[in-house]
């Protein structure tokens, strides 16, 4: 089963946008066996979109189209697929009464623009976007489909996991497809490679191990695929459970798990309440932290201390240790995290000081530097890192490790 | 003068990897002013390259490739150019020398797949790798160019800005090209477009205007293109003027701007110091702030209250306020405001408390319900919004909006 994915949309070709959509799209296909024979992306141009969908259509049985959708004079995606379908346009009062809503509660009045959305073409299933105004479509034709959705990456992914991925596992027959990741941080690539050595070595023919670095971290993707799903996910609950063994001391989670989530389990399991300090990094890991639902069992708070009276005045830091260490030092970073411990009366505390750039390197403490510290009222453990000359890959950098340094204490005293 | 780009690569199409370059040459051309009739993504595979190659050429007159020129059995770009372009390969002395080198450097014996490298068309013009073993290729036909690159981003765009580039500056006539950006807050598309109606029914032919929406934002784009330089520009000049003064009270900036920049500068302008208390955006919002170089000058630092607990004891807020109000409630952001100005020490503060959801919810504050305070010691503005069911978004979406209220505040006391 083969696919083409076209964008629409003059802001990627012109490079202001980078297509995330295209490569997300991509994952989702691929993870469920579909092969996609190329991505297309074109402007916002009534005979571009046509000849697109037309070649599309002839080369493969799935076309997946992402933007152009919206209510604006330069959105045709929709009235290329009604004139390509020979579609009517009708009221739809779902989509109207969405429409509707999203205005409501966005306080505005709904201008005649927005209202023509609600005229869907009576020859396609509409896709409800549940998290905008423009809807999507499906368009069948001999047996092959066309999906048309926006171009906004969360309103898209909404339509694609509720609806046009069921829609594309019920219309066609696809191979059985598995993918179970690994989720590892704080070692390279090539440090995990020379663990699975032996691993990828004994791998059979239809499974296939991917690596998929990401700042700080590494995902490692078993895939697999054939005929019968039985036998392929017992085959593939062996091999992750070989390869776990291998790298094990690396790993924080499998699949869709996050690293925040992880550490916020282990805080639960321990019942433990978290604190930050914060200098550099600035509301990062707070940020990271409280991505995850429910948070707050366990998250206190944090104090962003972006100025040495901050330092000392809500942290406690002496005056001294900031003259004769520094604010990026292991010294204050120690008092920061006691600090914190005592403000926001918590059991475990991460503090971070650091020179994450451009400006503010010396020799002795050039930019990368970072000082990062875990620990309770008992011990702690701080850690010098030199990362990069780049602002925002040293504060990502930062946060991952860590949650990774935090991840290792709370290990420590889970055994304890 | 238009161009196709191709981009060769099965990590592309599985969406392991985004596709930056492809985005990246987009910009280089356009401000070159060429235009960008698509980007293919395609895999590895002898006829899907042949076809795109020969369709690109029939369509414009630029055809840029990168990917597939790697020393593997699985790149098959150059192959497929010495069949197309029906070339010879021979051995070039400086591509061998480059090689040899770098296997040198890496300590590495050269392998024969590698040696192959060094042995290029007869019939383009090499393009010197500064930053990697392979060459890439710069062919003509009939007055029309292919060139071919490597994947590898940044031995890509070396070789677009020393050769590729300036060959196509040197071979074709290009017209001039400009693109400014109007970069607005707190207001929607439609908005926006009923404010710009009479501007866009006036913009010549040779001009654009596009409408770029992102998560509380939206950047308004005037393109133009001509042949003289001076002429362009001084239109695009009063273009911008007229649009700027149609949609001003929401413009935090013009185009490579940032909101949380624009709130730096204003801050500095006032000599005012900036302080957080954060509850449901658990660090975004300072996070946002010091992703500014230099945001020490004028950012105290912020607290993250995730628990009451915190609210009371590190911000002053009174036990009562939270049990008659709640914690999501205009009384509590007031207290919160308040008590970030004098732990802080600030002169000015942004205080943030809301239901980010998934849970915790209830019918009078449904998840979304988000209280943002700004304001300083004696002059406050407090405001109810109601975001969306989705926690990400609702976090992101508050941090815009402060960002915005924050502006607004400190605008009307500059001008007090």
């Amino acid at each position: 089963m083969k696919a083409t994915i076209i964008c629409i949309g003059d802001e990627l070709l012109i490079g202001q946008t980078i297509n995330t959509n295209s490569s997300w799209i991509g994952q989702q296909l691929t993870a469920n066996g579909i092969t996609i024979a190329s991505v297309l992306t074109i402007g916002d141009t009534e005979s571009a979109i046509l000849t697109a969908l037309d070649d599309a259509l002839q080369q493969t049985e799935i076309v997946l189209i992402t933007g152009g959708l919206g209510p604006t004079s330069d959105d045709l995606t929709l009235p290329c697929l009604v004139k390509y379908f020979g579609s009517k346009r009708v009221f739809d009062a779902t989509v109207w009464e969405n429409i509707r809503q999203i205005f409501h509660m966005r306080g505005r009045e709904i201008n005649e623009a927005s209202k023509q959305l609600a005229y869907v073409p009576d020859n396609a299933r509409v896709i409800y976007n549940s998290q905008g105004t423009a809807p999507g479509t499906i368009f069948m034709k001999e047996g092959r489909m066309v999906a048309s959705m926006p171009g906004v990456p969360y309103e898209m992914k909404a339509m694609m996991e509720r609806d046009v991925l069921p829609f594309i596992r019920t219309h066609f027959k696809l191979p059985y497809i598995i993918n179970r990741h690994i989720l590892t941080a704080g070692v390279g690539e090539t440090q995990l490679a020379a663990a699975l050595v032996e691993f990828e070595q004994s791998l059979p023919a239809h499974f296939k191990l991917a690596y998929l670095p990401n700042v700080g971290k590494v995902k490692l993707r078993i895939s697999g695929s054939g005929d019968e799903e039985a036998s392929i996910k017992r085959e593939s609950d062996v091999l992750l459970e070989t390869a776990l063994k291998a790298v094990e001391q690396h790993v924080y989670g499998l699949d869709d798990d996050s690293l925040e989530a992880s550490v916020g389990r282990m805080l639960t399991e321990k019942s433990w309440k978290l604190a930050l300090a914060e200098s550099c990094t600035g509301g990062y890991i707070g940020h990271l932290i409280t991505a995850v639902p429910g948070a707050s069992a366990y998250f206190n708070g944090g104090i962003i201390c972006y100025s040495n009276e901050v330092k000392k005045n809500v942290l406690n830091v002496s005056e001294d240790t900031l003259k004769n260490f520094g604010a990026v030092s292991e010294e204050t970073v120690s008092e920061m995290l006691q600090g914190a411990l005592k403000t926001l009366d918590a059991d475990v505390a991460i503090a971070v000081s650091g020179i994450a750039g451009p400006d503010g390197g010396t020799a002795e403490k050039p930019v990368g530097t970072v000082y990062i510290g875990v620990g309770s009222k008992d011990h702690q453990y701080i850690k010098r890192w030199n990362f990069t000359k780049h602002r925002e890959r040293n504060i990502q950098l930062s946060g991952v490790v860590a949650l990774v340094m935090l991840r290792k204490f709370i290990q420590k005293h889970l055994q304890a």
